[in-house]
């Protein structure tokens, strides 16, 4: 059944084409399009467009609907091209006129986006809450390594003394600004572009607004031909957050496999993270960060793929914006997983103790010994030079006795003024639900 | 003079590929490292690391060089590799040790990453107020245009009754929305790394919250390893925000080269917005919204650039961060010029009007008159059906008086609901500076 | 069974998440690591690492399962992590020591690189093939519609006359264009890894010319540090080749969806060509176009995608690397697919006649004007005023008829010259395989 | 002056965005510029569109330009939109009418084109003959460092001994593959697209056969639409083959970077190829490498950001191809710079000795102990498990001795093979010069 029907065999070959993989996608979907669809059928009802007989019925089927969604019993057969087909025919079918009326003054561009921004805007607030999660992780990482010190290092060199307590807080705090992103694919997910039709409205009497207050909406996207537009930007604007959180991902990822390595030796994966080599038995792979950083990398491109499939279309819907669902719902999928993943893998990180005793690393004490100098009265530039002749010479002995004082140093990491930057997101955010 | 020289001589092919552009790029830095010098050095003066008389010469000096700055006097020579070298320069010619200590607790790492933090977020307080004045004057324009319909146009096609007052009402929608990403930028760039020195902190006594508030700062990047991290990150969160509204620039100005060409003739770009053909009388191109959406499209490109140029790179600083500004800050100039050229044309862009009255326009009706019989009665399926068979047997009349009344349509562009939105933005962002 | 298993219990959903879709992926690979897999036999054979007896149970086995495959009978079962394990363990269990030895100076690296090299470079012949195909399509439908012209667009303008045989030539040239970069795709997919084992190579004797003649590999890629670098380097050459063919179908799908639009109507679209729309009995939306264009603009921003994660990762196998079969193959699948839906389409495509004959299209004819008064003698930016006058002052009359003579002119295609450069490509091309 | 000038003054600030860097960036195209309109001259005068007086003085008059161009006097001025009307106005101010004719049967756009495509197949060929020098002096470098092993890498950990002279000749081999983008990209330059016009031809009876030959093409584009759109295509495929060898490059730097680091510290940099830190005198930054890697990942990025500039606009001429020259031009040169440096760096590349004496690499040698034991008759399998068994037991001792036989190993790095597959290329390469 495709509702456009009129009368001309469309070619098998083309039609496998044109569907894709819509059925599949489009479970994503269900939910929100039942929803969205209950709100239609009641404003429907409230501005005399349905009676209330006829709005019962589709409340009850829909409801329906919705618990065989959440039962996983919910499918979409070869016979319907989408979601939207499918819940249709069930309501039609069912409850005959009643059933076909649910359309009324609601195009299939309106409904598809409208399920669409309920379902992105359901997964940033999924995706911010797990994301709440990790930085809680982190931080308390960080406070039980406080005391591990590690060498910071700068162009791939061990440069000056550093902690595991700096470097879990700091994916601490990028995580909780990578949540700017994440509040910004709220906002725009957050528009009702319900009653939009076609992208060109109606001369139906509906009521936007009560759509927009029953589906939750923090606004209603109101000139339809802009409603319309979100198509597109909404997927693109999560892609972004995807991106942004990813980028931080990979980075830590990328640090853990160099900590892994027999070379630096920081920290001991867990043996259920690494993998062994078919012909190397000393190895011991760090595979699963390894697989973080590349599905984090391919994220990062994400964005790109998805303007480039949209980019210099003029305003108005095309048929271009449907694979939109492709590119974009199995790697959000793919996204939760790795939060998962990193979740899992956190506590279980092992952190080898006393890396700085080595000596090897006496050089990034360097600065150490310039700062007691200029603690002394030397200027800053002569420091640097007596300290440097002294490493170019081979007569330089470490100051390993430090103390740091200032906040986000290694012996003051601040973690409660972090713990309050949390305090403030989780107050002020949208994408938290916090605050509406 | 190179603050780091060792006696070594360095090639002069490699110094050139090593400094790049920077003396110019530095140029969009130098009014921010003057002002996080001169917080730096008010804040080592209350720490005591300098003497009060010794911070007074720097305040003094670094005044001139704000002055100097300010009035277009200030140059970076080929003796210097950058601004931070020319100022340090500056105040030890001056004043000699003191000058030398403006540098104590500092590293060049986090005293260009201040000034960068400062300089991108000052920026999307620029761009986002100069977005604001493109929405006043959509809106205006949307305003003056409501009883201006024109076709509204899906997959390419004449589609429905559509109009000027819901077309310009569009972007000026979408040009809020794409703030959002604007306030991402903002809250990247608005984070203190003053103090996290090469990325590992130091053991001077500073205090890092003096500066946060003596610079403005919304928060303080506490993790100095997370301060570190912000380089590249606010670099690329500003580039989303560009791109984001890139696109919709972009849009609109493929919609008005499509407007404006003879085929549709919707609008009629003022002349100094067209040229000619060098062999074609007839044509009057216009170039200037193909090129906005050129340098448009490119800017859509520009957060895949410097992904590309920082993945995959560990935690610290590295080298490659330094090309970040080439790669992003003529874009940015550009981009303040695209909104200004747009600024300039759309108050003198002329709508045709009566278009719908061409017959060539009948079609977009149709959907009308399936309402009509939906509203007396006939249920959808069957309406659609029946003027579809009016359509393909050619005895199709089109319905063209119709009068919507919902929200965002034809007869209803909600122009106060926008305003709302307008003003809730106002109160709310951080980027248009009306809320810290 | 993974054969690194070392005694250590993997989490199940850390084992998913490694191992992805190489089952489902490995299918297309299984053909050629069969095909590998007995060449090296044979190579161990003759080198003496295997018994001649040996041999025969391999390449007997190896047989079998290269007639499952053919036969679609072949299958990848949950305990078995990939097409190479499940290979070897059919070997093992049905030969003993025997199929255990087919591993002898072989790693996996080298294993899964050849099988992806042959496949890559087999994918490449077989899409070089199929365009060959859709070249000489074109060629014809431009001899079929030489006569038929068309306004030519500039600007999204009417420019000048321009015809279908030039359009459709245009697209024959580029096309064949476009095999310049499968024809790089093919040289580095036709390199011989196998033997370089994890990178570094063996000492073991084995005789890498031998394979890489048994194989068909036109080169040895010699170093066996270079040939693990072709891991990322040949999917990403690939991916080139794809993009650039898929923006020339891209651009011939733009223009479809433009001719077929009401505002041209140049072009009829098959109706198994378009689509209704649900609420616009009048529209005929030329979804499958769309869809193309869609899909080939996501198939250019695959290079991105790959380079996005394999860069910045120094010389050696890292295990992003294996991500790269699922961003790559099912795009490779769905880039035939398009193919074939446009060699199904063009010859359907009815071209409506006279197009020039409306009066609307005048304007393309002020060049010939300008041209006719420069044959008679006066200077062209003369001539260029005096037709943009008439132009300008509405009493302009287009010069209709004109002769063109020049190749590449719409009264001179050239389809002969054409067809001598297919014809010259065909003898020189290797991955058109003419050539060795 | 513009040629095009209609008597509408145009906004001085619309006309600085629409000539952007035109004038800068078309000094690159002078030199072909001239190229071309001495064979267009010299075709006119052949085709009676001249007389032979004009051409006379239209020949002197250019190669007056060209010697001007050659001593770096030519210059174009504010009062010139580009290098055309520069050239143009020269030669109509200095002949009049004669000069004014040389536009006769040509366009700005097949103009602009065909310089585009001098000029960029002109690079192709320098850049391959600097790729080839790089080959050379990394094939010499292997000869050298043939006995100097080093640990070869996997997943950032020491797997098995390898060695420079594997190192060095893979970049060789890569460089060389690199070049087959190179020849795609050589092949799309060498069409000639003069006598295209404005994408539809003429009816001047020009004789494209002879400007492809006195231009030296390699082929006619045959069809004028088709002529017409290489505009974007050989930029785009240029720049394909700068991020394939950027790629390359970009690894190398990488290595190196890392092989630099005192963790490794494989190799020692010149002096004069890296700088201090501001504040840490112990460090040696391998800034030039890191500078290299950023710059050729940005490179990696350009085929998208052309992409994204000129993807779905339909066939014909947009003003939107301007910009390519400012996103491409620069760039260009910007990887000649590189190639520069790296010719100038190999040579003076210090390998350290001894490297796989150290014990913490032992472990590298665990897959020759497996040999060891299989070609004492231990199955694979086996033989892995009991080293594995030494390995983890703490009792493993590394065999150290190992002599490899196959070509591209260790001992027998076969850069006699690779020298022939540099000479294949060297006589089937046609961006190499030696055949056409």
């Amino acid at each position: 059944m495709k509702i456009w029907e009129k009368g001309i065999a469309v070619d098998q070959k083309i039609e496998r084409f044109t569907v894709g993989k819509d059925r599949e996608l489009d479970l994503y979907l269900a939910h929100f399009d039942v929803l969205a669809s209950k709100a239609q059928a009641n404003m429907l009802a409230k501005v005399g467009l349905l009676t209330e007989a006829e709005n019962q019925q589709l409340q009850q089927g829909l409801s329906e609907l919705a618990a065989a969604i959440e039962a996983g019993d919910f499918t979409i057969e070869e016979e319907f091209e989408d979601v939207h087909s499918k819940i249709e025919y069930y309501l039609t079918n069912k409850f005959g006129d009643a059933g076909k009326k649910i359309h009324t003054a609601r195009s299939r561009n309106d409904q598809v986006l409208t399920a669409i921004q309920l379902f992105l805007k359901d997964y940033t607030e999924r995706a911010a809450a797990k994301t709440m999660e990790l930085v809680q992780v982190l931080l308390q990482k960080a406070q039980a390594h406080q005391a591990d010190l590690m060498p910071g290092y700068t162009h791939f060199q061990a440069a000056m003394p550093s902690s595991f307590g700096l470097w879990f807080s700091a994916y601490a705090e990028h995580l909780l600004l990578d949540l700017a992103l994440f509040e910004a694919a709220h906002t725009v997910a957050d528009q009702n572009p319900l009653g939009s039709g076609a992208g060109f409205g109606s001369s139906f009497p509906v009521d936007r607004v009560q759509t927009t207050n029953e589906l939750g909406f923090g606004a209603l996207a109101v000139s339809s031909v802009g409603a319309q537009m979100l198509r597109g930007k909404t997927e693109k604007t999560v892609a972004f957050a995807l991106a942004g959180m990813a980028a931080t991902l990979a980075k830590m990822a990328y640090d853990l496999v160099l900590y892994n390595s027999q070379d630096l030796a920081f920290v001991e994966l867990p043996a259920a993270f690494t993998t062994g080599s078919s012909i190397m038995p000393h190895k011991k792979n760090p595979d699963v960060f390894e697989l973080i950083r590349a599905r984090c990398n391919a994220l990062q491109a994400l964005p790109n793929t998805i303007i480039l499939t949209i980019s210099n279309l003029p305003s108005g819907y095309h048929r271009d914006f449907q694979i939109l669902k492709e590119l974009l719902f199995e790697p959000m999928t793919q996204f939760m997983d790795i939060l998962d993943i990193v979740l899992f893998a956190l506590p279980q990180l092992k952190i080898k103790p006393n890396l700085l005793a080595q000596d090897k690393y006496d050089g990034v004490f360097s600065v150490e010994n310039i700062n007691q100098l200029i603690q002394t009265g030397t200027p800053f530039r002569e420091a640097y030079q007596q300290v440097g002749r002294a490493v170019n010479e081979g007569n330089y002995v470490p100051h390993k006795q430090f103390q740091t004082t200032h906040l986000g140093s290694v012996h003051n990491l601040g973690l409660e003024e972090i713990a309050a930057k949390v305090a403030r997101m989780q107050s002020e955010s949208r994408v938290l639900g916090k605050k509406k």
